[in-house]
């Protein structure tokens, strides 16, 4: 199954046969002080800034999320868009919990974005799915609804298909439907990986859309987090994962997906493998 | 499936359901030349070393391989597991290509002993296979045959299910019979890590059977091997490994197994992955 995206030039396909689709995460001021207090002044010199240092560092799409309280976020999210595309050309992902953010953002945009995200919350399924229909973007779902995320893989599976479902019925199409199977922390119950990665499974043989995953919070309140980060996506690449929301800039987790495009034998001569490590050597001289 | 590994003492079970099984690698002479130079002396220091070491890191299992050219290997072999078993209680898994030393061993060993290896060749099935069967042990078998490797997943899948097929045909349990669908080395041809991959998928569908790896071929001739070789490790564990012939002394290697754990659920309050943070922190001051 093939999502396509596209900036006003350039098309990323998002399938298990493409290379692994990176989505850089950090145009987000979730936990980011300066870049929060950046936009609280209007200023989007973090915003371009995260834009050019994360497709350099190989995104393919860039998640944009400008979301401060007390901020006009329509206005900053359109003046983000402005300087991104100026920046780069690389499809975006709308990342909003506001329905009036994303369907500003989806009418300035030329191109096909991806929306984050729809979840199985009946509000949600009511504002957003019409939205990706009218604009014909592509979106990403989650499986958690009014009663919150459950813990069992079945029924967080059973939310996503239900999702699918009320978007194939106003003529989304599936291939449109990226499901995120929610990533939760180990530190707090140590099968939350394996639930994520077994709901997973069945998204696979059951609905055969994409999926993509927030990988970080795994590892949240454990050490050397970036090991578990990389390892989990390892995993979960193996499970169905053909995109990921990350940060592309941190080495472990570019290595990882490098590693596994290689292994996956779309790394002829290994030539991109050898390049990542030349960068490193030459960054250590 | 179980595959059921025992020393006089200890039981080690090989199964999905179980922790995953490391069978250190290192009391091997290939490629070690004072390993080597010790063995023809007679000396048996090393491999004395090696098991200690090993088991020290983690090894479940100890391969115990002492084939080096112009030595009495049976001798050689004997005098290994009298030492061996005097130093640590793990079960052994014999490696030899010799089916007089396997026989030796086996005759010696007071325990259930993994051995390896069989293979399609015609030879080997004739000879190891009736003593996996006269011992009651357990036996790593090779998809290649009198032709090769096949490249074809599904060619190298055939041949492990004709081994399969002859040993059921003289009593040996499949549970017994341990898959290593062979690693081939990456730099010499890029899709070999998916082709096993793809066989290993196959032998999980269509067999059931327990798999072994020897991880550490995928990586030769590149850069920064250990990182290839964990996240091979992690990939294939996704598809089915339950055990690898790995050196659990290599940080990476071992940190990858103990990660895997930890996404899979089976560390309880993420134990044992903060306890191997905490050594690297102590080995670091």
């Amino acid at each position: 199954m093939e999502t396509i995206l596209k900036s006003k030039t350039k098309t990323v396909t998002i399938s298990p046969e493409n290379p692994f689709v990176i989505i850089g995460e950090r145009i987000n001021p979730t936990g980011r002080k300066k870049l929060t207090a950046e936009l609280e002044e209007n200023n989007l010199a973090g915003v371009a800034r995260d834009a050019e240092s994360q497709v350099q560092a190989g995104a393919h799409v860039l998640d944009v999320n400008v979301g401060v309280s007390g901020i006009d976020e329509v206005k900053t999210m359109i003046e983000a868009i402005k300087i991104i595309t100026q920046i780069t050309d690389v499809p975006l992902c709308f990342d909003s919990s506001k329905s009036e953010v994303l369907d500003a953002a989806l009418k300035l945009y030329e191109g096909r974005a991806l929306v984050n995200s729809v979840s199985g919350e009946e509000e949600k399924l009511k504002k957003i799915l019409p939205l990706v229909k009218e604009y014909d973007a592509a979106v990403i779902a989650l499986p958690l609804d009014d009663t919150g995320i459950p813990k069992e893989p079945e029924k967080r599976f059973a939310i996503a298909a239900r999702i699918v479902e009320q978007a194939e019925k106003i003529g989304i199409k599936r291939e449109d439907i990226i499901i995120d199977c929610l990533t939760m922390t180990l530190s707090a119950d140590h099968e939350a990986a394996k639930l994520t990665l077994e709901t997973m499974k069945l998204v696979q043989k059951e609905l055969g859309c994409n999926m993509s995953l927030g990988v970080s919070n795994v590892s949240y309140g454990l050490p050397d987090r970036d090991v578990i980060n990389a390892i989990f996506l390892v995993a979960a690449i193996e499970n169905g994962l053909t995109c990921a929301i990350i940060d592309p800039t941190k080495e472990e987790t570019k290595r990882a997906i490098v590693v596994s495009e290689l292994i996956k034998g779309r790394d002829n001569d290994c030539l991109k493998y050898i390049q990542l490590f030349r960068n490193k050597v030459r960054r250590s001289i």
